[in-house]
């Protein structure tokens, strides 16, 4: 297949690129570089020292004999990205291509457009350049299981079916997102209902859940290939970031109760779940969508996990809840369906102990990279950015 | 009151702040005349020859003694709204500031991000704006009926009770829309609804239906006061275009069946909403929502309706079925609620043979303005704007 990737610089597209190449298919990425720029912007950066999308797309080539096809631009440019569009005539297009983060967006009002701008109006792009260039692509669109927020009852895979006052329709599930990023995947996801029922695209919304880890198969080819491991305020994922937080000897920062419950993945499923995805493309004229998560925690059991895995390799961490900066029900019912992608054959990697040290000695691996100021927040939703840090309210038991 | 208009150089904008500075409120607009810029470019125009702002705010104040104040500027710019609002500290802010049109939306896709930027990142700047500088203002934003489509189920305003896999909860309305410009009211509605819970704003989401009619007790008192009257396909409502269509000659413009039923208000009736809104605020915390029309109508409803009181002014009317251009249900269930506004009071006036004549006879008054390209439909939902009008399928029996 033909498989473009939008934000193939990234985290997650980085590995996709890998992944698809490794396996023969002809592989494109996109990528302005934004999360590097934003990263500057900051003051943070990534703890694995990534290369330059030029410099992995050469060691690629080195290591596999494969070539990844680089294409350097903004999404948001209608006559960029519809000319890669047009040309590379793509079967899949990997829609990486967002700023993910709820903190970034919470700053100030120019973040919360930027971040709109960034998203909405990228993703515009695409799917007018697929109408007009590409109307057989397959969009794989990246959403989050975020959009949902925490409804009390269950949440099934995008649609529900309705009986109300005697009468019944399947309709879209509600979104109670809960900040101004994941509002802009709620838009996206309009925005690509809309364009596949009236230009008869074909479509996959994957509500993702968070995903831990670092390692895949390729990017273990060599230390070139590495992707990017962010534990920052922005950009860092929980998991993520308390193993840091568990190396750089502060108190793990869990959020009021801790009872948040998400659902998880590891980056191993993610690559698995893209590529069912791909191989399985739905018919056209309906957005697809799959709820794409394995396993669900609370943040305090996932500290718990760091705190179990750390003392295994000689470190002792402390786990604190902070005051929470988030505006968000700290204990709630959480029962999302995610049987779609197991139909099609995932198998999933579950989060074990032997997983979180794995993750913890490659941060041991790369300590002096990291950077103090940005592992604990000072971004509240009630205030937007600030110059003080979350405050400690109490500590956990260190015996639990 | 303090009522800060958005948009109140507009068809409803105008008369609103009319309205209220008539009944002793202290009133400010603001606009940038984007309005007025969009028909330059479409080649089309108001059919009222209406003044300019300032000559409005001039002739309001020759006429009642009474001052509206104006502010020149594009809420897009956080720094020309965010001191408007920290200044003129309003009780009440009647958000009609956004780009109103489908098929001006469904152009192209600069149109479709032009519509985005404008409405989405606009209305972001005013939550962000009554954050800051004034939480305990009321939001009062003008929607759209349009946002939730039309489901196989009746339509709640804004919230209903779901039961599901035997649990129970409040949520906001699935929302299936049926242009860029109407998926712009959903995010607006999404973002707002995400204010008001994390900063403890006061809004109202007003989910209008379609309005008609031009006179408002306001602007009879001096015809310097018209609002503007729209025909075009861009901006022109159903009856409004129906009516000119019937003094220029040519055939009414039904889309396909013609069975596509919305509710439909005067735009007296619009004045009143929107006080009675304004008059009673809602709890801060959390975004209430009302259905704002008084009648439903199918189309051809409405094309019957114009074709009859034509006859009575002397004009034989021909009701065509045209291909339609836009994606969408030509039959289907439609049972909008639209209880809340009449239990705060409103006194609904109902289309009546006598409105229609009267607006009939206005536009008799101006038909030496009538810019014919404008009045059949170019712009279709899957190619865009062509240069290829719409094509009459069949003829209406003329006996019916």
């Amino acid at each position: 297949m033909r498989i473009l990737i939008l934000g193939g610089d990234g985290y997650l597209g980085w590995p996709t690129a890998m992944y698809f190449s490794r396996r023969d298919h002809t592989v494109a990425v996109v990528d302005n570089f934004l999360r590097r720029m934003m990263h500057a912007e900051r003051g943070t950066d990534s703890l694995t020292p990534i290369r330059s999308l030029h410099e992995r797309v050469q060691a690629w080539r080195e290591v596999t004999g494969r070539t990844i096809e680089m294409h350097i631009g903004d999404i948001r440019d209608w006559y960029f990205i519809s000319r890669v569009i047009r040309e590379f005539q793509p079967d899949a297009i990997v829609h990486y291509g967002e700023i993910p983060s709820a903190p970034y967006s919470m700053i100030d009002v120019h973040h919360a457009v930027r971040v709109h701008e960034n998203n909405v109006n990228g993703t515009l792009n695409v799917l007018w350049a697929m109408h007009e260039f590409a109307p057989q692509a397959h969009l794989i669109k990246l959403g989050t299981m975020g959009e949902y927020g925490t409804p009390n009852i269950d949440i099934p895979e995008g649609y529900f079916e309705v009986e109300y006052r005697g009468r019944k329709d399947v309709l879209p599930f509600p979104k109670q997102p809960g900040s101004f990023y994941h509002l802009t995947k709620v838009h996206d996801s309009h925005n690509i209902m809309f364009a596949c029922k009236i230009w008869n695209l074909r479509a996959t919304d994957l509500n993702q859940g968070v995903v831990y880890g670092i390692e895949t198969e390729e990017s273990n080819l060599d230390d070139r290939l590495l992707t990017r491991f962010d534990y920052d305020e922005s950009f860092g994922t929980a998991l993520n970031r308390f193993c840091v937080q568990a190396v750089a000897g502060i108190p793990l920062t869990v959020f009021g109760k801790g009872e948040q419950t998400r659902g998880y993945l590891n980056i191993l499923d993610t690559l698995q779940c893209v590529e069912l995805t791909a191989l399985h493309p739905p018919e056209p004229g309906r957005m697809r969508v799959f709820n794409q998560w394995v396993e669900t925690f609370s943040v305090l059991d996932l500290a718990r996990a760091v705190r179990k895995a750390a003392r295994e390799v000689g470190i002792e961490v402390k786990i604190a809840h902070y005051v929470n900066p988030r505006v968000e029900a700290e204990e709630h019912y959480y029962n999302p369906d995610h049987n779609e992608l197991y139909h099609l054959g995932l198998k999933p990697h579950l989060l074990n102990d032997m997983l979180v040290e794995q993750v913890i000695k490659r941060v041991v691996q790369y300590r002096d990279r990291i950077i103090y100021h940005s592992i604990v927040p000072r971004i509240y939703w009630e205030r937007g950015g600030t110059d003080e840090y979350v405050e400690i309210v109490e500590y956990e038991d260190n015996g639990a």
